[in-house]
């Protein structure tokens, strides 16, 4: 264990991820994950906010995701490409670093690809736990894709959802899903239509792949006291539900400025009322009323998010070991001398 | 030699960089990477331009700085902490990544700390090529830290500079700064006094490293006919020179919006004329005029360089086969079967 060794950093593989994620246990990490991303929310005004910074191309968009609560300082490199998956490749892609401010040196280089998966789904149980119906013990998921199974887990360990009805347009992954979760104490229905899908559920969680507006759902299909965790709308022509829906919904945000731009409201109005989760975190705003009303959970994805994800992983190195060293901090015994120690970097050769 | 394994990057540490380096020449490095820069300078209009991302602390700033043009994306994390020398540590580290923008995917992970020194000299003699007088032998160097002798080596294989004058606050700067080019083929002469370095010097260049607004050249210090390199104003509130050299130089920025925030001419007016280098380049502006007129390169470090060295990098990889594997990106057999990947990793623990 080296971690005090400021030139190198360690570097968390998708190996090491995978390993991390098995020993600690898939359930136990969303909630680990959902602690660390409720903590940090609640702690709001520490934290630098600033949307995501895009690079848009006419096959997808590759962004950097920066935060900073004072102490330490992260971002997310993420990519989404649509078109990759027809091509064997994966739709978004992302890896992470955290720093530290006092002296902006590397503490965590990881693979997030698969940590992304987690902390979209930690952050969709931890809000449903202000938000959605008490009691609530079934959910139906629409988009069975790559992040479906971590919703999934994460509302069953933090919700206790025991009924899944699935649905996506492809039945093929539909049956991966259900294969995925036959051994992990869920009640799964493969259902045919949307509409089946959201019967008798209480939470309707969309988490759909298109880049362009589509309607996953639309208004008859939500009756009242639902909540609705819309995961799959997540960039600016990237819509999922119908406008008629977010019009009768109380509707929560991670940050309002970012979702305005890419949420499921980009469809209202600049000035339709929002509410941020911190705030209900804090108890400073109401999260669910009463039993009629139809809340939605407009998720984009925050950079504050992955940033918790990130400490989560670091505070799990020690115990795991799952790391490797970078050699990725240039160190010369003479801060000034740069030069010098690549010279004598020779002797060496 | 697995490039096209795409779910491995190749990984460029320190060590890999040194001996890249020492493997090509110090020599032929800054010039390969300023041949990089100019090539890329010269289709400027094919690059996304912005400002680099800054997250200021009271201690330093942490900075990212994408590029993308169209084809390749690159970006850099670099921080700039001046307290961090007493502490032993680095002012500047960093390190960058290059992606393919047709499916997100990063193609290198790099080490920047000694390729940003690269490339800020080979920028630096790059752009003197087209600004110093003609025969320019002789250049001061006022700030003899880290990176100084690059600048002095880049100068040497680009211009022909063959007599040094050395001046630093601290003789020992000086001294290392001498001791590490002693073998270098220059003339060098360490001066006890700014205007001591500058006498008979045709190119200036000013490499210095406080957070703060000094004045490392007064007016009087600078005569006709002379280039000044101003290297070392490179944020906000951070400038070398007296604002009377300012008005009597014609100015040339590498990103105007960028210069204007943290270049030397933030003291002047947002509507001061300057002139940047790709128009130089391509023959669309005029360089230097004749041998009584002061040039200055208000030098900031733009996020083209980066890239630019960066690809400089990549095309060294296969030649010199120096460079580590990382397993940075999560590649499922079916790309919507993330989690199904890592569940199967159980039967490797």
């Amino acid at each position: 264990m080296t971690l005090e060794n400021l030139n190198i950093v360690p570097f968390v593989s998708v190996d090491h991820m995978m390993k991390i994620v098995l020993e600690i246990g898939v359930e136990e990490t969303l909630g680990g994950i959902a602690d660390y991303i409720e903590e940090d929310f609640k702690r709001w005004e520490f934290f630098d906010k600033t949307p995501r910074i895009a690079s848009h191309s006419v096959e997808g968009v590759i962004e950097l995701m920066p935060t900073s609560d004072g102490e330490l300082y992260g971002f997310k490199y993420v990519n989404g490409h649509p078109k990759n998956m027809a091509e064997g490749f994966q739709t978004v892609t992302a890896f992470g670093v955290l720093s530290d401010v006092s002296n902006g040196y590397p503490v965590l280089l990881s693979e997030m690809t698969i940590l992304t998966a987690f902390r979209t789904a930690a952050t969709s149980a931890l809000v449903a736990k202000y938000l959605a119906p008490k009691g609530a013990d079934c959910m139906a998921i629409i988009g069975n894709g790559a992040q479906s199974e971590f919703q999934a887990l994460g509302f069953k360990t933090m919700l206790g959802i025991k009924k899944l009805r699935l649905f996506d347009v492809d039945p093929a992954a539909t049956e991966k899903c259900a294969a995925n979760l036959v051994d992990k104490g869920f009640d799964v229905i493969q259902c045919k239509t949307p509409q089946e899908a959201v019967e008798g559920a209480s939470v309707i969680t969309t988490v759909t792949a298109d880049k362009q507006f589509s309607t996953i759902l639309t208004d008859n299909m939500v009756g009242s006291g639902v909540h609705i965790n819309a995961v799959g709308g997540d960039c600016p022509g990237k819509t999922e539900l119908h406008k008629d829906i977010l019009t009768r919904s109380d509707i929560f945000v991670e940050f309002t400025p970012q979702t305005r731009i890419e949420g499921e409201i980009q469809q209202l109005s600049d000035d339709h009322p929002v509410i941020e989760m911190w705030e209900v975190m804090r108890g400073e705003k109401k999260g669910r009323r009463d039993n009629k009303q139809i809340t939605l959970f407009d998720s984009v994805g925050f950079a504050i998010e992955d940033f918790s994800a990130l400490r989560f992983i670091r505070d799990q190195l020690q115990r795991t070991g799952q790391y490797q060293n970078l050699d990725i901090i240039a160190d010369p015994d003479d801060t000034r001398d740069l030069f010098g120690m690549v010279m004598r970097a020779k002797a060496n050769l």
